[in-house]
């Protein structure tokens, strides 16, 4: 038995790291996090994505970071939209949501220890991604550096805390190549920031418009329907 | 103005840590968590102590470590108890909650990067304590180099984040002595993990030793009555 940790927020990338990571052979405990996020809609996917792709079991945590605010998904901040993918602005969008992926790794990592697993899944990117700082290889580095400084498991029980970025090389098209091969369900995934109440994608989100741009260039057809 | 994050857990360590960082003129915001611990009573003691020093602001996030226990502050376990600091035992014990210190940073990152504040203060120290790996110097370190990897504000705003542990240096009788020297009203604070429903200290926990222990050795008498 190998059990790793995988965060899961329902969405194309973790989903598809799930499968990855079971695929691998690890026994997987799925994490998701209900933060305050404005998609929280996210959350049912991610149940039904780690129930059909098999995770031993899925955990969600609730803790709110519009304590802080700061971001368009845990604020009043609308959320940008664009006609196109091409629009995407420079620099880190209004949608980064601050230490979001540092506070994620962290519960994690305390999950990863109760368990005494060494490993922990995490479905970042830094190609077609939205440049968010916590989603870069430097980052992932240094976060296991420090987990490895930090827990009992490590310092008493030689536990060596692995986390594994396995979309790090793919752009979004190559995700999605990925995600058919290990027979992933697309339907299953969600990805919008700002989806209406019925949880449908708007579309036109940063998210929406990488998604979308990834199945396109894929081949593949996105099976979620978007306004038109 | 100069915002600094400061932990706060109502504790003789964390409050003393707050009064150290208003006199070096920082503004503070406190942050306490309320994550199912078994004594929940010190956050009334965060409440009023950070009233009394004067936080600017104090937020409480609640999330639930119990979701994961492996601790006895979070799962039903019983706390060790001793007749004396002496006999407090070998190794890291039960009462460390896996990668505690880890996520309270964390989190502290997301309130001091919505901030704008690059200062986080926390009360950890590694010379009387109970050995947890998050507290040591090296781990500090390694999460401070994470932490300017990790956020927009380090990379587009070239905001440096410091923790600051101003403790590091002081055994439990020198952190009594600055307390002291600060104007800390010890009968603000809670330090018990095991703690009578009406929220009395029980004496004989480990961080109720090692807090009488300090006192003694400091020569100051500690306001908080314990059990004959």
């Amino acid at each position: 038995m190998k059990p790793a940790v995988c965060l899961l927020s329902g969405g194309l990338d973790s989903t598809t790291c799930l499968a990855w990571a079971i695929k691998q052979g690890m026994d997987c405990y799925a994490l998701s996090f209900d933060y305050g996020q404005r998609h929280r809609a996210e959350l049912q996917s991610a149940e039904r994505a780690a129930k059909a792709l098999g995770a031993i079991e899925h955990k969600v945590e609730k803790l709110d970071l519009r304590l802080f605010g700061g971001s368009a998904l845990t604020a009043d901040i609308d959320v940008p939209k664009h006609a196109s993918v091409d629009q995407l602005g420079q620099g880190i969008p209004i949608t980064y949501v601050p230490a979001r992926n540092t506070i994620f790794l962290a519960v994690a990592l305390a999950y990863a220890e109760v368990l005494g697993a060494s490993d922990i899944v995490i479905g970042v990117n830094a190609i077609d991604y939205s440049g968010y700082p916590d989603c870069r290889p430097e980052f992932i580095q240094a976060f296991e550096a420090m987990a490895n400084l930090a827990t009992k498991a490590a310092i008493e029980g030689g536990v060596r805390t692995k986390i594994h970025t396995p979309l790090s090389t793919f752009n979004k098209a190559g995700i999605v190549q990925l995600a058919h091969s290990l027979g992933v369900d697309f339907s299953l995934t969600h990805s919008c920031y700002d989806p209406a109440p019925n949880g449908g994608a708007c579309g036109r989100c940063d998210s929406c418009l990488l998604r979308r741009k990834g199945f396109e260039e894929a081949g593949i057809p996105d099976p979620l329907p978007y306004p038109q």
